[in-house]
């Protein structure tokens, strides 16, 4: 067996189906067919210790982590991965006990106790009739789960002047708004709160799309409500304080498996990927600057993320706010270089990274502000790299899609976490059809494959303050929900859909609203 | 046979099928079920000179009517119907010569002599094998006169003087920008040429919705860009100029035959479509109020369109904008107690009427620019109401439905005329589902009942300074044909679908460019 079929043999094992226990590494316990011997660690990876790491994650402290938050993260990425790892051997147990007196109770007992909800009464009822619809079941499990996580969440959150004084930071690096589109993929589900550590309220626009490739007119739209704010109320920056609105585009690769768990919006390219951002990048800034007067413009930045790892590359823009696919900081190079150092020459180090990568294309240095914003991007990713290291051997073991539901229509604020959900921002299926599709095809794999159903979560913001607001949004979810059906007609028939709906308020701290099928309140418009 | 059974059986001839005369008035020589008698004509209806007249229309000359103005409309209007008139009886020569040698040169020297334009030769040569596909030629017809009548409307427009002094007026106004969401009814598409008289240049945005319910979140997003463009740029006012953003409202009603004729989405219930469309106006200006700060405000209005004679009733704002249905000026009634007196006299007793509908209802006056707006309005309407009594007999023949197409997505600047099309403003069919589906119902009525199909236009602007915007509008096109292909699939099968797509730049002046179904350019994004 050579290193590519150990590492197919390893990639057959993945994603790792949802409900599986997803932190285990590579280790020889968990792999019946992986050899003893370390010189069978894949490429880039070593042995240490008797399980295979990654040949980045030094041994030695590195002086730029937050171990803190690192530790955190890890209890709650724990803490979510449990949650939704007890549902499929809770669920079995409740299976297994279908044709017993006394199910009903005993099934929600089961429930309550080790996944924290109750199931839905009436499939349970209906179970002695012919079987137990566990597609059903699983489907309500897994977005119940979410919900209760998200409950959870709000509860506990106290990151409100984390938030602001990174607000403030953006404000002095020249930037009064950040808007972050990434790509869809559930890999880059942890983007804020892991790869990049900026609290999500520090960060107001997030919308993901397949391959990255963000709605240009929505943009000008949302860019016009940033603007036309300051000018109204100073808010967050006044008029002529100089500050730009940035956009951040972020598309990612694999680099262990650069051809098949890449971006598969641009068939695993990363370089067709990272040129089709800029591009969109730079539309984005035309449409602005050819269509308001007065020198209008925005800052744009591109990053790319090995989703093996989460290190990030930071395309570097010149004076003039250009990028180029080959001008970038890779961030794992740095790591590798900092690990060890001082603070202060880490910091050097990594400053002096930009101006190579800059030099070594002949271009431009990048504005103050925006090298300012780098540096802290990098040194915030840091913290990341060694997060993987110590939590995952440097590598993740579902290095491909491993999502445990789709998230369509606005994100979810509450909880963020790789591979947890799929997202895709849209209105319309009719618009969004190539973004829903893609989910669809990657849980055709992950979920219908093995029989359990995709699970769906729609979810949809609105405005408290305007009028019939939230009457739309119910009825978004609802259209949204039968456009999917309609879409999709086989899976539908067969159970193999299992949509949730939720609608909240814009208010910071607004609880989710679940929506139900039946509009129980359809007089009047 | 009574009134009530006469009017039956004049709506029974109604709606008149596409492709016949239209203008022909309620006359015995085109109505042979239609006797001889003065005393049946309908309810409001007199005899003269051997027609049928309305009431209203005095034999005496108005002061205040346009007369140039309506000798313009007139020949408009008879070139319009003359052209898509000409269709049925040129494609019937045609069909009957199908299988005569030389047909195809035949059957084009027919067409661009009756019709102005070539019939798609494909079709025609094809005719041998089976028989003329009529329904496509039919389909290409209505369109192709639609586009023809669109290119030499723009190569001959030259109002630029007229929209500017009207925007100035609105301004003097106190309205900055004026923004009229009417019915998708066809019978509302000469709204802003006849009824109002208002160039449509002079009015930015005009977006027709079934019942006029107008989007609210398009419509705070249309706002704010119009506010961020005053406050950079200072167009069309200074930001502490102390103008508003007009939004005006225009529902309709039949003053002959109220419960059928009037407005479908509101079950031709004219309080009710009248109430909905001040709730509608009253959530958009709460929208705004609630939305941004420092006493931002807009201004609504609401009109009434009598779609048997395009008399208008305004319903008159109160000195803090607030409306009822109740509280209208009736246009109708004021053209009949003006005609025959002095100009200034007619003036004075048009302010007059708004004053009354104020007294008699208890309400305060409205503030003076906007009395001096519907001062203006009122005036206008009088000669359209003038023009209906004239070209009309003072009511229309095709008091139901007649339209010739349908329009989906950006209306058409250049024809207007009552009953050319019905327009749904949409950007999907998922969203927009309740506007096409009453397109879709009214000429399964007025051109499936006859095996005509449905030719529907349907038209996206772009901006010709965002990057990819026109590709988008392109694809659009293709996807709202696709979308509507599945939602009437039954009609689809049958040919009786007959979709055309255009795309035309923002810029004034720009030409409609056809959009072919095949995509011959589809290498990247």
């Amino acid at each position: 067996m050579n290193t590519r079929q150990r590492l197919d043999a390893m990639r057959a094992r993945q994603p790792a189906p949802a409900g599986m226990a997803m932190r285990t590494a590579p280790a020889s316990s968990s792999l019946p067919n992986w050899p003893q011997r370390v010189s069978f660690c894949p490429p880039g990876m070593q042995e240490r210790g008797g399980e295979c790491v990654s040949g980045v994650c030094a041994p030695r402290v590195h002086p730029l982590i937050d171990a803190a938050r690192n530790a955190e993260l890890a209890e709650y990425e724990r803490t979510v991965r449990q949650r939704f790892d007890a549902i499929v051997p809770a669920l079995r147990e409740i299976a297994a006990q279908q044709h017993e007196a006394g199910f009903e109770q005993r099934a929600q007992q089961i429930a309550r106790e080790r996944l924290g909800f109750e199931l839905p009464q009436d499939v349970l009822a209906d179970a002695w009739v012919t079987t137990l619809d566990m597609r059903t079941l699983y489907g309500h499990s897994v977005l119940q789960t979410y919900h209760a996580l998200a409950r959870d969440f709000t509860a506990r959150w106290n990151g409100h002047a984390e938030a602001e004084a990174m607000h403030r930071f953006f404000i002095e690096c020249g930037f009064h708004e950040i808007d972050i589109s990434p790509c869809a993929d559930g890999r880059l589900k942890g983007l804020l709160q892991f790869v990049l550590r900026l609290p999500y309220q520090a960060v107001r626009r997030r919308k993901s799309y397949a391959g990255a490739m963000f709605d240009v007119e929505l943009n000008v739209r949302q860019w016009t409500e940033t603007e036309l704010r300051r000018f109204r109320e100073g808010l967050p920056t006044l008029s002529d304080a100089g500050t730009r609105y940035l956009k951040i585009a972020v598309y990612h690769f694999s680099s262990s498996d650069p051809h098949h768990e890449g971006c598969a919006a641009h068939g695993s390219d990363d370089r067709k990927a990272a040129q089709a951002a800029i591009d969109r990048l730079a539309a984005f800034r035309t449409a602005i600057e050819n269509g308001f007067c007065c020198g209008a413009s925005v800052a744009t930045l591109l990053i790319g993320v090995d989703t093996d790892n989460d290190a990030i590359k930071v395309h570097v823009p010149d004076a003039s706010g250009e990028m180029s696919t080959e001008c970038f900081v890779d961030n794992l190079a740095v790591y590798h270089q900092t690990t060890g150092m001082a603070a202060s020459e880490a910091r050097w180090r990594l400053g002096a990274a930009i101006d190579e990568a800059v030099r070594e294309q002949g271009r431009s240095a990048p504005e103050a502000g925006m090298r300012r914003l780098i540096e802290r991007l990098l040194t915030n990713n840091l913290s990341q790299i060694d997060y993987v290291c110590a939590q995952h051997n440097g590598r993740y073991a579902d290095i491909g899609h491993a999502e445990r539901f789709i998230n369509i229509g606005d994100g979810f604020d509450e909880v963020h976490l790789r591979n947890l959900a799929y997202f895709g921002h849209l209105y319309t299926i009719e618009e969004g059809a190539a973004d829903m599709d893609v989910g669809i095809k990657i849980f055709s794999g992950l979920n219908v494959a093995r029989g359990l159903p995709i699970p769906i979560a729609i979810h949809y913001r609105y405005d408290e303050q305007v009028p019939g607001s939230r009457e739309r949004a119910v009825a978004r979810c609802r259209r949204i929900k039968a456009a999917i059906a309609a879409r999709y007609p086989t899976l539908a028939k067969d159970g193999l859909l299992f949509c949730g709906m939720t609608v909240q308020g814009k208010a910071p701290g607004s609880a989710q609203e679940e929506v139900s099928d039946i509009d129980t309140n359809s007089h009047g418009h």
